[in-house]
């Protein structure tokens, strides 16, 4: 790590990253074409964002990304202090006060001709873009049409375990077209035995008589949905129930929404073409969501960003 | 596209890359971190063997290259022709003899804050790096000591279609893994309900009762696969039957043998930690492994890369 402290660089101001030791523009910054964590999508991933000018939940995120980095028995180039500085840094000196912070550990390079990935030499890559939005706030008026993918499922956590997060999107962008070529906009996949699980880049929430449910299994324990559970059960918001959802459930949910850190909590208001309760966003969502951004402002949960 | 033809060039001799318009050595090639190939492993590619100056099947390749994109609903930046041309032109200018040859097509860089991949430019990469050995002629003559993954499953064809070439292979490492806590050198995987799939980079081929045995759902059809399936009925090699395969059944295999383009024909020796047959590599292993190789200099599979 080489990162030292000076001003906010404007050429930073659009996105900055953090490869080999350097700070660059996320527009041109690169990795090298032979990282198995691109030819073989052999890598771990967390995403923290960054919400006026404060971290939320950081070191939740990096306590979640070390035990990740550990099940695939990845060594990180440097600590877990020395990558927390890096992160503070690199989010100061772009200027960003709203931004979708990723940090990276690919298995790396491998030496020419060797096939071992117990000897390759891990990678550390991060970079920091302006906050990203599964759904405009102008878009949650109208809420999001989601479609409950028929024709692809959820990879099994028996072939890849979906609590280390990973960039295997093939299921979730086929499940994605499938929800454009049926009208809708967003996609949640099942298990292939009638349960839902989650959707590219988010968890999913239902209001079912009267209890919130959530996927308990099969499933990313994502940071928004992680907040939720908690703040729900802290302040006793509404009965909840972390355990599966099966898709008949699903279908007569009064409220459901999803959560993601790329745009917390988002309100669903179409499945499957048919309304979910009157069609626009639901009460509980518009409190939790309310709730949600209101838990930013608490010092237990943001770490700002130094001026 | 705008390589022109030139001499070898040495500083490509230890492989070259193809990246937006430039040949490059491959060492240093480098994709933007953005590029969803990267982060969404949104892609399909292809690999084809150069070999003593001439590639094998390369227009095999590139035909199953185009099917798997269109299944994907990418675009190319230029026509197969191109293509074609782009990587004789990117082998010839490297030198390479023996090369490993892979093509690359993501769905590219979003543009900043675009979550919609059908809005995506799609990008094409290529590199060539010398000839890569799952296992080396050496490690041929002790042959592999499989293991069957009893932890991890295969990625489920309802999840992610395995004959679109992709690089989803956290199922795959981790079953490698898998093969070394119990002292093998290579993991094969089942799809989860007794029958055997594939490993990391290969296809398999088992001798049972007297009948050459592969796998037929739920893997890839590998070019090695395919040629071995041809040349086994064009000439009556042995009866051959393309099904599923139990591991039960693997287990009283007489012979075992894995086919890749990195590698070819590979004999494997134990099982388990099991002599498979005499524990050395099996006669028809050799017949078949002698005859794929052989098939590298007949002109319906050979394209000579000009001097």
């Amino acid at each position: 790590m080489s990162v030292r402290a000076a001003a906010a660089d404007p050429a930073l101001a659009a996105g900055a990253a953090w490869i080999d030791g350097e700070l660059l523009p996320a527009a041109e910054a690169r990795i090298p074409i032979l990282d198995t964590g691109f030819v073989r999508s052999d890598l771990t991933y967390d995403v923290v964002s960054v919400w006026r000018g404060s971290f939320f939940r950081l070191d939740d995120h990096l306590a979640r990304f070390e035990r990740n980095w550990r099940r695939l028995r990845l060594t990180p180039p440097f600590g877990l202090g020395e990558m927390r500085e890096l992160l503070i840094e690199m989010v100061r000196r772009s200027g960003l006060a709203d931004a979708y912070v990723a940090m990276i550990l690919t298995r790396g390079v491998p030496a020419p001709g060797e096939r071992d990935p117990r000897r390759f030499v891990n990678r550390f890559y991060a970079y920091a873009v302006p906050f990203v939005w599964i759904q405009r706030p102008d878009q949650q008026k109208e809420g999001a049409h989601l479609v409950v993918a028929r024709e692809t499922v959820r990879i099994s956590p028996r072939a890849v375990d979906p609590t280390v997060k990973n960039f295997h999107w093939g299921d979730l962008v086929r499940g994605l077209y499938e929800a454009y070529d049926r009208g809708g906009s967003l996609a949640v996949l099942t298990d292939g035995a009638g349960n839902v699980t989650e959707g590219p880049g988010f968890n999913l929430f239902a209001l079912v008589d009267g209890v919130l449910r959530t996927p308990a299994d099969g499933v990313f324990d994502g940071m928004t949905r992680r907040t939720l559970i908690e703040l729900v059960e802290e302040e006793g918001i509404v009965p909840l129930r972390v355990a599966p959802l099966t898709v008949a459930e699903l279908e007569r949910a009064e409220e459901v929404l999803l959560s993601s850190t790329a745009g917390g909590v988002m309100p669903v208001t179409t499945l499957d073409g048919r309304a979910v309760g009157d069609g626009r966003p639901g009460a509980l969502t518009l409190r939790l969501r309310e709730r949600y951004w209101r838990a930013h402002e608490e010092p237990r949960f943001a770490t700002p960003v130094p001026a």
